[in-house]
């Protein structure tokens, strides 16, 4: 516990040019007594509080994160999610893939460029650091002289995530523990009484009759999110820091590693607020929605509305989730994919038992990442650090994708795709059936440093025949994409990032039980990776004996 | 979670000579779910274990840990408590003091000769990894050839440990948690069901008629602990891993860091089995007694004694304490101390608040540790890897030790005492009420790397003229002694192990809030220290830019 003079964040601004600017950050992460919803507990936080510091900025700016790891006996990372780190792979916030953890009382200077506006965010990538509070906003404005293209008079910014001792759903780090604040009007439930305002209410303020763009993106731990205004639509524009074309709907779904904006007029009677609620998708839900006030200005914040909270629909109402992901397309303007991908890996998720333990495997192989980062052990062609048999391309023509599998039994390896440089590469993500019958879960899959297209989605098993259904006019961009229980999901990407990504599904514990690949590009044309980066396995191990360049 | 297989321990022997031996060990630290008190919960276990595999070996011997470790996100080392480690300070497991942290999928290897045959034990000695469970017993037998000053017809080891979710006591790992196994004579209180073998109750199987040995040491994270035998004397042999006069008692207390042999024999009315039973000294217990059976052969060892366990005495009564502490003293040819010491440091033990949050303080300095591990940045004269300040040798005159402090503030630091090679020095302990009135807490003091002799305690202020008490002719080796309440202790060592050792309050919280001292000595005497122990912090720094010999 140290001095809270330190833990003050030191913003310093350094203009670069007139069209760029320079963001210094001085952060460091720790410990904290935070009660997020209500209850205290223990947290890891950023300079003293949670979530962390909202970071914006204009696109073509420069970002530098100095983060001393104030935890005492952890190691630490930041993922700058959906940033893509041309030029800094390095600084990709990957322990073990694109760095070493950053030891406790260390400090590791994160700098890259933010190139396209959009909704981001920023989380810990080490063990289960994020479902323990480290996480944060980062928004990304058109850079000066553009303009976005679409018009909105305010805007309101919501990150959701999740937090465990049952469960709580958290907006803007914010929730409710057994207790809802629609008490007066949810049978059986009961009011909450908020402390030291670190469990408030959200209170998102506006004027009637003006356009607002909500930004949200979810960095939950587990849950997938279902988010509803009471009587208000939401347009959506923005997906992954991509424009989509315009479509309206009365709720969405929210997946783990996924961003949005969305539009919304404030149009209804102007003497009542609204519910804005917040429920799970895909899972029996353990906890009442999280609910936040849509207040319009000039009633009271604390004048709870009079209607109940929209309520989500049914948790394993697959088809509304369905409908929902399809009607996501890119604006037009949106670049389109190559028509010719030179290389096509079909990766099957399934749920497998490893000594025991159950793991989650693509293709039969669980991840389990190396000491030595791949980035460093890749770039400097080191031996045997880690396991470089190539991983399949495909999985088995008479998996049963619909049944629990026959041999539950799969090996650990570290999964790592080597793509050719500027290649365009698909990818056909098959889900199946987990252990137990009859049950198949949502995986939102999360490519690091990259934007794919999202050709299509489909329920079975994923055929030839099935490429020719491929949205090709109007695939949306995203960094984020779900894949339903039982379907599959294509990507398509060009593999220009010269570095060694993370692929995988972005619920917390499933990445730690193996459910990811790695892809590598390029390797070859990263420049000198700082040392710091470098100083654990085997990399730490040349560095300290000068056997390294 | 990885393949239990790997997690065997691998013991090979290599004989090195007719008379030492050297034994080699690969462990793997984890995180483990345990049942240490019937009750499970995530706990730091070695080779899938808890506790940590006994080590047992010949004084002249060799012990080779290579120590993987396998928690995810934590550093981790280990502390080898009680061993000199001469001519090996950077395996002396002391983090930010002897050696970095090593890092998640990293090995470190402890090489150390074990020199004096004693009752020792290792823990971890990095956050609160203790408390965690990471700690294991390691005795050293005499030499070939040797014989011990004692006769025993056999042999049994009890570590003594706490555990917390609210507080346990354990014996050898096993505890009953809101329950006693002798419920049926303890009125209000439940009886045990034991779970899976991690917290069935401990039994000592011995034969009627015989003497053995019971080797006790404690590694409470915070407890101190009173143990007795139901009908039997306990005759103490051995203290920390030397000799004392033999004396016999009824019941004795144990501080954490404490190790103890003694001598019971098997006289009582061999058709009962009699209650080992452990409680709680210095502060209002919380818990039931820690219990283990005295199992005559050939009763049944669940045939339970028919008398009610040994009840400690009142929490409270120091005296009873003071009593048991002043008996012991040196068995007849222990080296005697040195007489004339070169130098004094009085080290006032207080609660201190810094920017609100409660501390310990020695001479108002609060330790804490810096990134650079001290061995490395004293060894290569670095410049600002800690605060070199002198820490003071005394404390003020005026500070009245009966009352909470008048002013609570107090400055952190890194409390680093150079002492001259192969000087003798004295150090006086002085307690002082904490924080609040009428309190004065028990802090076990523990020297890594050296014996030093208890010269003596007293109630109050130590003043000058107490030196003219002090026991010269027969005083005891120890590497831990207790702290009374508004007391002082004094003890002596001559400074004669090139390296940085810690000096400290062995209650794990207690150090961690800043209670201890760093000795530095013949630091500038240390061979080449590997490159493992350096990796962290400046001296990393200067590894990876080839700037260190």
């Amino acid at each position: 516990m140290r001095s809270l003079v330190l833990l003050c964040t030191i913003l310093v601004l350094v203009p670069v040019s007139l069209a760029s600017k320079k963001w210094h950050f001085k952060w460091e992460v720790g410990y904290i007594y935070w009660s997020p919803d209500c209850r205290e507990n223990i947290m890891i936080g950023i300079n003293g509080r949670f979530p962390g510091p909202t970071i914006r900025a204009k696109a073509g700016d420069t970002i530098k994160v100095e983060l001393k790891n104030g935890l005492p006996t952890e190691g630490v990372v930041i993922h700058w999610h959906g940033i893509r780190q041309f030029g800094t792979p390095w600084a990709d916030g990957t322990a073990s893939i694109s760095q070493c953890a950053i030891n406790p009382e260390e400090t590791f200077i994160y700098e890259f460029k933010v190139e396209k506006p959009g909704t981001y965010f920023y989380h810990g990538h080490y063990g289960m650091q994020r479902a323990a509070g480290l996480y944060g906003s980062l928004i990304v404005d058109v850079a000066d002289g553009q303009k976005e293209p679409f018009d909105y008079d305010g805007e309101l910014n919501l990150l959701l995530s999740d937090w465990y001792h049952q469960n709580s759903l958290l907006i803007n780090g914010k929730g409710q523990h057994n207790c809802s604040l629609a008490a007066h009007l949810i049978p059986g439930s009961s009011t909450c009484r908020t402390k030291r305002g670190e469990c408030e209410p959200v209170v998102l303020r506006v004027l009637p009759n003006k356009t607002y763009r909500l930004r949200i993106a979810s960095t939950t731990s587990l849950s997938s999110l279902n988010l509803a205004i009471g009587h208000h639509k939401m347009m959506v524009v923005e997906a992954d820091g991509n424009y989509v074309e315009p479509f309206s709907v009365n709720d969405m779904d929210i997946y783990s590693g996924e961003s949005y904006s969305v539009l919304i007029t404030t149009d209804q009677v102007p003497s009542s607020n609204y519910w804005l609620s917040v429920g799970v998708r895909g899972r029996l839900p353990q906890t009442q929605p999280a609910l936040a006030i849509l207040n319009y200005h000039p009633n009271s914040p604390s004048k709870l509305p009079a209607s109940k909270p929209p309520v989500a629909p049914a948790w394993n109402d697959y088809a509304h989730s369905k409908s929902f992901s399809y009607k996501i397309l890119a604006r037009q303007g949106t670049p389109k994919p190559p028509t010719n991908p030179v290389r096509q890996i079909a990766l099957l998720n399934t749920q497998n038992k490893i000594n025991g333990y159950i793991k989650w495997s693509i293709n039969n192989i669980s991840l389990a990442l190396p000491p030595t980062p791949y980035l460093g052990s890749m770039r400097y062609r080191l031996r045997n650090a880690f396991d470089d048999r190539k991983p399949p391309e495909n999985f088995a023509r008479e998996y049963d994708i619909m049944k629990p599998p026959i041999n539950p039994s799969a090996i650990q390896g570290s999964n790592a795709y080597k793509l050719e440089f500027n290649s365009t590469v698909d990818v056909i993500l098959q889900n199946a059936n987990a252990l137990s019958g009859n049950v198949s879960d949502i995986h939102p899959w999360h490519l690091h440093a990259h934007d794919f297209w999202v050709l299509g989605y489909g329920d079975g098993r994923f055929s030839k025949k099935d490429v020719t259904k491929f949205n090709l006019k109007n695939p949306p961009l995203r960094n984020t994409v779900v894949l339903f229980p039982y379907g599959w999901t294509a990507i398509r990407f060009v593999a220009d990032n010269p570095g060694v990504w993370a692929f995988h599904c972005h619920i917390e514990p499933h990445l730690h039980m193996g459910m990811g690949v790695i892809f590598a590009e390029g390797v070859e044309l990263v420049k000198k990776i700082p040392k710091e980066a470098l100083a654990c396995g085997m990399t730490g191990k040349m560095l300290m004996n000068n056997h390294l360049p």
